[in-house]
C-alpha cells in the first residue's frame, strides 16, 4: 500500500476505506496516488480525481456514489458489476453503515415521494415513459421489463421472457373462459400471451400513457382486441369481479402503506372463491432502496420482506400456496439487458445526454450486484381464496409436458 | 321444520342454530324432538339427549363440543367429518363467533400453558409419550407423525411417507459428508432416511423420551449410528456448527413469542453459508388453536401464520426460497390414519378408557375437516442464508428422475 502524506486527503480515503471494507478495488486519487487491495488482484480499478467528491462520499455516500458516477467525477475501470458486488458485499460486514443522517434522509424522501394515485401517476411516469423507442433497444421482442424464467441458464433472453409469461400461466392453471384481472401490466406481454395461449379474457390496468398506447396498439394488431381491454387507471379504481388476480412488478411500486388496501382490492375482485399471483423484487428484511435509485431510477419504490407482503394476504383469509424465490433469474435478464444496453450505447447516446447513460448503466450494474449477491430478492406468490378449489396436487405438472393430462387425472381421482 | 314448544330448549337449539349456521346438519333433542335442515339432505345427524349439554354448547361451543362428544353426551351418526366440515365452514360465516369470553379464556390457557423449557417437556409428554404401541396401530411402518407427500392421491401411506422423507432431502439437495442438525426428530426416521440415502451426518434432538428410545434403538438395529445421534433435549440448547437445520413438525409446539430465539439459534448452528427447511402446521392469519384441542391433545400449541412464521428468518438475513402449500396432503395423511384408527378400534379400546378413543377420533376427524376446508394449512419453507451458494437453478430437477444429472449440468454452466 502507498503511504499517503498525512493529509485531509489520506483522511477522507481512510473514511471511505472504512465504508467499503476489504473489498479488492483499486482506489486511485489526484496526482495518481491511491490504495490496492492487499494480498489479492483488484476486480477493477476506481479513479476519483477530486477532493469535492471525496467529501462527497464521505458525508453520503448512498447518493453521491451515484451522482459522481452519472457526473463523470468517478471513473471505473474494469468490471463495475463485480466493483458494485465487491462493496455492497464489504458493506454487509461493515458496522453502522445505516448513520443517523442516512436514516433521516431515507424518511425525508419517503415523506417527498408519496403513493397517492397522483403521486404515483409522476413515479411512473418518470420511469417508464422515458420512451418506447429507449427501451426496444434493450428489452425483448416483447418489452418484458421484469424478471424472466430460464429454465437452463443458456436459454436466450426473448425465450426466457415467453418462458417466464408461460409459467405465470401455468402455475395458475389458467382454464379457457375465465376472466383475469392485471394490475400494471406494462407493454401489455403478459395479458397478451394469456388471451393467446389459454382463452381467457384480461382487463389490464397501467398508469403509464406511453405503455398503455403500445400495448392497445399491439391487442389491436394481433387480432386480440375482444379478449383484452388495456386501461389507462390506477390499480385503486379497478372495479368488476374475476376469476384470477395478477400483477407482475408493481408490488415494488406502490408502497407498504398500501399493502392492507391492495389486499382489500383484491378480496373485492376475486371473493373467496378466486386465485391471485404476484410476482415482485423484495427483501430477506425490511430496507428502504438505496436514496440515489429512488432519486434518478425509481422515485416512491420500495420492495418488501415476505412479512411485510403478507400484510396483502392474512386480513383477508387468502391461502398462500406457492412462494418461489427467483433471484438468480433476475441477475441473469439484467445480464443480458446491460449487455445489449451497452451494445446499444450510441444510439442511446443519440436520444439522451451522457450522465443519463451513464446513471443508466450504473442502476443495471448495481442491480445485477444486488440480486448475485442477495441484497435484493424476486418473489412469485401463488395464492387462493379459502373457498377456491385447490389449483394443484403436487407442482408436478409444472415441470413436465403432460400438465393436462396429470391435472385431468387428479380432478378424476379427488372428484 | 319441526316447531318445539316455545321453552328453554328452543331456544337453547336457536343459539345452536345460530352457531353452526346452516350447516346441513340434523339436531335430535331429547323425546326425539330436532331440527332438519330446509332443502338439502343432512351430511349426518347429531343428537344431544340432556339439556346441560345444549348449555354447555351455547355458553363454551369450542370446549364443550369436545367435551360432550368424549364423554359420550354427544352422539353422531353419518359422516363425522362432513359434520364438523359443514360446522367450520358456516362457522366461517357466522358473524362473531369469538366471543370475548372465547378470547378471554383462549388467552388464560396461553397463560397457563407456556413454552418454556419445563412445560414443554410437560407439553411434549402429554401426547408423544403415549406409548409407542398406540402410534405403532395407526401410523405407517417408520412412524411418521407429520404430514405426508402423495406423489398421487392413490400413493400408500407407507409410500407416501417415504416419498415425503425423499422430498425434503431433495429440497435441501444434501450432499454427501455434510452435517445436518435436526430439532424435533419424532421417532427418527428423517434423520435416518438422510444418513442412509444422502450419506449426511445427523444429531437429532428430542424431549419426547419414548420417541428418543425408539429412534436410537432403529439406529442400532440399522447400523446407522456412527452416522446419527439422537439427543433427548430441548432445542434450545443445541450447539455445534452444520451445513443444513431441518425440522418437521416441532414449530407448531414452541409457542410464536420463541419465533424470534429459534431463529438466533439456526443462525448460530449454520451461520450465513447454510440452508434450512421447516415443516409446520400453518394459519392463514393469527388464530390460535381451539382450546379443546389444547386442552385435550396438544397442550402449548399454536400453528403461525406466514407472516408470524417470518420472525425466525428476517432478523437473521435468511433467504426464503421456497414456500409449498401441502393442506391436501394433510387432509389424505390423516384420512389413512382416521381409518386404520378405527380399524385398529379393539386394540386402543384395550389400551384406553371409552372417552379417549372418542377425543381422539374427534381430534383425527376435525384435523382432516380443518385440512379440507383451509382453516389449517401445511407449509414446507426452504432458506438458506445470505452467503449461501444458490440450491437450484429451477426446481424442476425435483421432479424429474434425472436430478443429479441436471445439477451438475447447472454447476458446470455457472462456474
Amino acid at each position: 500500500m502507498v503511504m499517503l502524506a498525512k493529509s485531509v486527503d489520506e483522511w477522507l480515503l481512510r473514511r471511505i476505506l472504512k465504508l467499503i471494507g476489504p473489498a479488492p478495488i483499486q482506489l486511485i486519487f489526484r496526482n495518481g496516488e491511491g490504495i490496492s487491495p492487499q494480498g489479492v488482484p483488484p476486480v477493477a480499478t476506481m479513479m476519483i480525481p477530486d477532493r469535492r467528491t471525496l467529501w462527497g462520499l464521505v458525508l453520503d455516500p448512498e447518493v453521491r456514489f451515484g451522482e459522481a458516477y452519472s457526473e463523470g467525477r468517478i471513473y471505473v475501470d474494469g468490471d463495475l458489476v463485480r466493483l458494485l458486488e465487491s462493496i455492497y458485499e464489504a458493506a454487509a460486514d461493515a458496522p453502522a453503515y445505516g448513520s443517523l443522517y442516512t436514516r433521516l434522509a431515507s424518511k425525508w424522501m419517503d415523506f417527498r415521494q408519496s403513493n397517492s394515485v397522483r403521486a404515483s401517476r409522476h413515479n411512473i411516469h418518470h420511469h417508464y415513459d422515458l420512451g418506447n423507442d429507449f427501451y426496444k433497444l434493450w428489452l425483448d421482442r416483447q418489452l418484458v421489463y421484469t424478471c424472466a424464467y430460464f429454465p437452463t441458464p443458456e436459454a436466450t433472453l426473448e425465450e426466457a421472457q415467453v418462458a417466464k409469461l408461460d409459467y405465470v400461466c401455468r402455475k395458475l392453471r389458467l382454464q379457457p373462459g375465465e376472466t383475469v384481472i392485471e394490475a400494471g401490466c406494462g407493454w401489455g406481454a403478459l395479458s397478451l400471451h394469456m388471451a393467446r395461449h389459454y382463452g381467457v379474457s384480461v382487463k389490464a390496468y397501467n398508469i403509464s400513457r406511453e405503455q398503455i398506447a403500445y400495448a392497445r396498439a399491439r391487442a389491436q394488431q394481433e387480432g386480440l382486441s375482444h379478449q383484452v381491454e388495456f386501461v389507462e387507471d390506477d390499480y385503486r379504481n379497478v372495479t368488476g369481479k374475476f376469476d384470477v388476480f395478477v400483477s407482475v412488478g408493481m408490488l415494488e411500486h406502490i408502497g407498504i402503506a398500501n399493502y392492507h388496501g391492495l389486499g382489500q382490492i383484491i378480496h373485492r375482485l376475486i371473493g373467496d372463491s378466486g386465485r391471485g399471483f404476484l410476482h415482485f423484487i423484495g427483501r430477506n428484511y425490511p430496507t428502504p432502496l438505496s436514496r440515489w435509485i429512488r432519486k434518478r431510477i425509481f422515485p416512491g419504490a420500495c420492495p418488501p420482506s415476505l412479512q411485510q407482503a403478507a400484510e396483502i394476504f392474512e386480513p383477508s383469509n387468502f391461502s398462500i400456496l406457492d412462494v418461489e424465490n427467483l433471484r438468480m433469474h433476475y441477475a441473469k435478464t439484467l445480464e443480458h439487458w446491460l449487455d445489449r444496453f451497452e451494445r446499444s450505447r450510441d444510439q442511446v447516446s443519440a436520444m439522451y445526454d451522457p450522465s443519463f447513460v451513464r446513471a443508466w448503466r450504473l442502476y443495471l450494474a448495481g442491480s445485477i450486484a444486488a440480486f448475485r449477491g442477495g441484497t435484493l430478492q424476486l418473489f412469485q406468490i401463488l395464492f387462493a381464496g379459502p373457498r377456491c378449489e385447490p389449483v394443484f396436487w403436487t407442482r408436478a405438472p409444472l415441470y413436465t409436458k403432460q400438465s393436462s393430462i396429470e391435472a385431468a387425472k387428479w380432478t378424476a381421482a379427488t372428484s
